[in-house]
């Protein structure tokens, strides 16, 4: 099992839960891209890199999950601000209560407790 | 948000892990597919039904993390049991290592702890 595998797993295991790790960062206020590819530790388990956050905050948007706004930077430079809607708020409370319920059962099974 | 949206939610995080939960339930030694169902608690978060296993069980098969075999049941039928192979042991337990960093990295993000 080499680290192309464990890549493989991350990428499986991303796909259900990543873009909720997004609308709980940003319960903390609006942010912008590189941002929040820190707050979630680019590099590291859940994001590779900032790149691959854009098209799911593309998604949370037209999901209406979030909001976007331009904000100037220092410089003059503008910055894309990302703001949880309502919307985004309850879903993420679903989700979270979802994901206790099902990685309690994974776990129970993995440690070869009966459900 | 409704049930539809949490039957949702499940799919997805099924995605990445119902096979190591079912790997994880043949450490116990062979099963049939009805027994499998039931130990991983059909009806509940990991599993909707039986038949949704089978599948699964097909692609463990044709990647070498399972062997089956018939055997003869109570009355003279035959019931076709799945056996965990090494292969089938080692690809879990680097499943095992790396969910335990992906749900610990999504704990913390979920519960507003800096990573």
């Amino acid at each position: 099992m080499g680290s192309n595998d464990r890549a493989l797993l991350l990428a499986n295991l991303r796909r259900g839960a990543l873009e909720y790790c997004v609308l709980a960062y940003l319960r903390n206020g609006p942010s912008y891209g590189l941002d929040i590819a820190r707050g979630l530790g680019a590099g590291a388990v859940l994001i590779e890199s900032e790149g691959t956050l854009y098209p799911l905050l593309s998604r949370l948007r037209k999901g209406g999950l979030v909001t976007t706004e331009l904000r100037e930077a220092s410089g003059g430079a503008a910055r894309r601000y990302y703001d949880l809607t309502d919307l985004g708020r309850s879903q993420l409370e679903t989700f979270t209560d979802t994901w206790q319920e099902f990685t309690s059962s994974v776990n129970s099974i993995l440690m070869g407790e009966p459900l």
